[in-house]
């Protein structure tokens, strides 16, 4: 084999973000990019003023010592300068860093000296939870408030700088974006996103058969940027040139409705509890949507109904799978040709599947053992990924976060179908291990649910003797109800597996939440650890 | 700035062809690849069988020696095997030349020795030609008939090898593909696609701005896989797990008509002539398209009747600008959404332009001192190109083939909008420069062939003592028709700026054509070059 570097080559040209920027200033400069501040009001600027404004930034971090490698923070919704932020930390090689404001006093204290930040970005709404952690943070040089006229804001950091900086003149594998994820157990963990594996990822979404974006789209990202890269969509919308809309804080259902309406939205990406405001908001106010086309719901399992309700609009909804460490898209569900070809109604149990891989995702699931399970639809199994956009190691972890054949374990567990249809059921930790078998607690508390007496159910394993799990039950009924433990079991019966249904239901007046909003189950599955011992039952 | 290495990473996922097939045949593996053969018969396998024969090829090769970097040609039109060729070939890590059976047999001796081919896969109509040019092209150890049953055959070569292979084991910027140039002027130049430039141009074509492909679409690629990487499509069709469909030798417009209709095809691609055989085909049998929707025009300027009859059919006509050195694909023409908003007829000049760059191309146009032109659609100047699919030196080059900022100069020349659809307006080397004013040779033939007398006309710049050059018009009349050189020169003279009209115009029997089919301007330029020695005119 001759040398490779004197027989051909093709040119060089890194997987750097910036590229993103200077190809929607150059090729798309005077298309807006829209924001909605803190107070409600809506103002405009272009791509190209974005990408002159992230210039000045990087000239004024790098005057202020910043050198690539480096974290600056933002602590902020989605708004044009925020962009412009992401942009210019990431163009001169330094790593933005995505605070959630929505994560605990003491958790953001620890991620901000993990992650040694020296600068925030932040909206003037946050200024005083930072002033609150200051103290704790010795790594913070200054904040810059992204929304303020005076000294500590934006256009006094830039004030002065010019808007040429030569970008990307790094490797590709350096980090570009840090984001943390909360987790249920244990401290929060970075993962720390390279300039080429957001570049990978923006290309591999853009895609017809994941977001199918293009520069005929208005994209509206609802869910932050500080949510798991922000799904990727403020990358995917410079790239393609689309027209961006930002609504800042603002993600009722009034408000989303306005701002779609208002700038011909034809793509928007969220969480469900975001739609079910918007849809809410239309059935009460009676207003039809105009541009919009399709909805991306991601972040929790989107619900038939919520599928029905935007088809009556006319508007598609898309299933996404993701994760934080995945950048985040690991599924998506454009439907299939021989399923978009089916009547509505059949449709729909593919729709409400988290969808499938597109190339650049590997997906596998895996029993205990880590061998792969077939893809018929029933096993279920880990749910296990690679691919350029998925996490090797956390930031400034120890230890690699795959295992042994490449693969990160996503903690969610399911099944994958002949067409390649992913569905969730579970996360793997609430999964109920009983003979051999794996029983969704999902499944369980979603057929406890149907019931109308029943307010709130969490499923739950408790050791068993003889079965090494078995499921155990509790409701939380409704005020009014009046409803016996036999009328739940018989209805749960009918529903599920043999094996499936719990050996006991307990009623409870209170079934505890945890800080993120779900059920606390680790407390639960502590509280009743010898509700079997006896194996009685 | 601390060890990368140290402080988090996302995966390594080396950007190669094998990811395509295993992403094809796991995700999309009973989905057809359909083929029709030299003698007409058309026959299915899919992806999955695909990427079997591909990975039995692999071990095939290795088996015969054959080690990553060593070149493996194919001469042969587009069919599956040919698809697992390429796939089998690249997997393994050795570089797939495509030869082009329309080159001479010079030429294809002057290749064949240039790369050092070891094997060539080949179409059993080629057999002859190979034998013919074996005798001086000592590096061929091996001649294998795709469409052959005997001991030659591709089933015999495959035969005892299984169907698993590590693919991918090497770099991402090893050599892939190899395919060379005629080029008019001097010998054929090989560009050397890589594992990752080939990744890169997949990833960019599919996206909506571009081809807009996915699992919904049916591909057939009207253009042959050894014209320009078969404008990537093959990669695409894989990428997405589209079906794909290859019409072999037969590119007529009923054997296209029979197989787009049989097969379902939604998407095709070809140069002009192709398409002109088809809609004649309708006009002539009245029939009409099914499923087609998208076509894609490139290698020649798209004419407007071409937009216009396939408008007729429901099918959209996108044009496409590349070539050889840029994988191919360098702009498409996909509409910006303010144009897609404008009634068909003010959509016409844009739909001709050669259309827009994506993300991935770095477009300008410059003067002759490598000045970037304004893009305001009248400046005209050097098309010129980087990104991470153009070359950077040409296979066994001694120089690099990009200036001074990294632009590979295409030769063609052409303007930029502020919409940012570029024009091609001639070649470089048929641009008459006259005193300060590039004048194109296309623009002066078009308009002269406007007359209804006109057969053929060609315009060349001739050396003048006081403009540098002026254009001289050389016109080859209709049999019957009786036209004066005024006549002409009133014509061109609404038609062209003034400086653009002809000094003069030669009536001649014949125009001379090359051997690629375009006029031998080279020959016209040496015949006339002293015309206007005396400055008189």
């Amino acid at each position: 084999m001759e040398e490779l570097d004197t027989i051909g080559a093709m040119q060089s040209w890194s997987l750097t973000t910036d590229k993103f920027i200077d190809h929607a200033a150059r090729w798309h400069g005077h298309i807006p990019v829209v924001s909605r501040n803190h107070e409600g009001q809506v103002s405009g600027t272009t791509w190209q003023h974005i990408r002159s404004d992230a210039a000045r930034l990087s000239n004024a971090l790098a005057a202020r010592g910043i050198r690539p490698g480096d974290r600056v923070a933002t602590l902020a919704m989605n708004g044009a300068e925020h962009v412009a932020a992401w942009f210019g930390i990431m163009g001169m090689g330094a790593i933005c860093h995505t605070l959630n404001p929505r994560f605990s006093d003491e958790q953001l204290v620890y991620i901000i000296n993990h992650a040694t930040d020296r600068i925030i970005f932040a909206d003037r709404q946050f200024v005083p939870l930072i002033e609150r952690l200051r103290a704790a943070c010795s790594s913070i040089e200054q904040v810059v408030v992204l929304d303020e006229a005076g000294p500590d804001g934006w256009a006094s950091f830039l004030d002065g700088y010019g808007d040429r900086y030569l970008w990307g003149q790094f490797d590709e594998n350096i980090g570009a974006g840090l984001c943390y994820t909360s987790g249920t157990t244990g401290l929060p963990k970075g993962v720390l996103y390279t300039q080429r594996s957001n570049y990978l990822h923006t290309l591999m979404i853009i895609q017809p058969d994941s977001f199918d974006l293009g520069a005929k789209d208005v994209i509206l990202p609802a869910v932050p940027m500080f949510h798991a890269n922000g799904w990727g969509l403020v990358f995917a919308a410079a790239a393609v040139g689309a027209k961006l809309v930002l609504p800042g804080s603002r993600v009722d259902g009034a408000s989303l409705y306005d701002l779609i309406e208002r700038e011909g939205v034809t793509a928007s990406a969220g969480v469900p509890t975001v739609w079910l405001g918007l849809l809410g908001y239309l059935e009460k106010s009676g207003k039809k949507l105009g541009a919009l086309k399709r909805v991306y719901v991601g972040g929790a399992a989107c619900s038939e109904a919520l599928i029905r309700a935007f088809a009556r609009h006319g508007v598609e909804v898309q299933h996404l799978w993701g994760m934080t460490e995945i950048s985040p898209v690991g599924t998506s569900g454009r439907p299939r040709p021989d399923v978009e070809a089916m009547p509505f109604e059949d449709q729909i149990p593919y729709r409400l599947a988290q969808g499938r891989s597109m190339i650049g995702v590997d997906l596998r699931i895996a029993d205990d053992g880590g061998r792969e399970l077939p893809r018929d639809g029933k096993s279920v199994g880990a749910i296990q990924i690679r691919g350029h956009s998925v996490v090797e190691r956390y930031f400034r972890a120890g230890d690699i976060a795959v295992n042994g054949d490449g693969f990160f374990d996503t903690g969610d567990v399911g099944t994958i179908d002949e067409q390649g249809y992913m569905r969730i059921t579970d996360r793997a930790k609430d999964v109920i291990k009983s003979g051999g078998e794996w029983i969704s607690s999902v499944d369980i508390e979603n057929s406890a649910m149907s019931h109308p007496g029943v307010e709130l159910a969490a499923a739950i394993g408790v050791p068993h003797p003889k079965w090494n799990e078995r499921p155990l039950l509790l409701v939380k009924l409704a005020d009014t109800a009046d409803v016996s433990a036999s009328g739940i079991q018989n209805l749960l019966s009918e529903k599920l597996a043999r094996w499936a249904v719990p050996d006991a239901i307990i009623f409870v007046d209170e079934i505890p939440i945890g800080a993120t909003g779900k059920i606390d189950k680790k407390l639960l599955r502590a509280t009743y650890s010898s509700h079997y011992e006896s194996g009685a039952q």
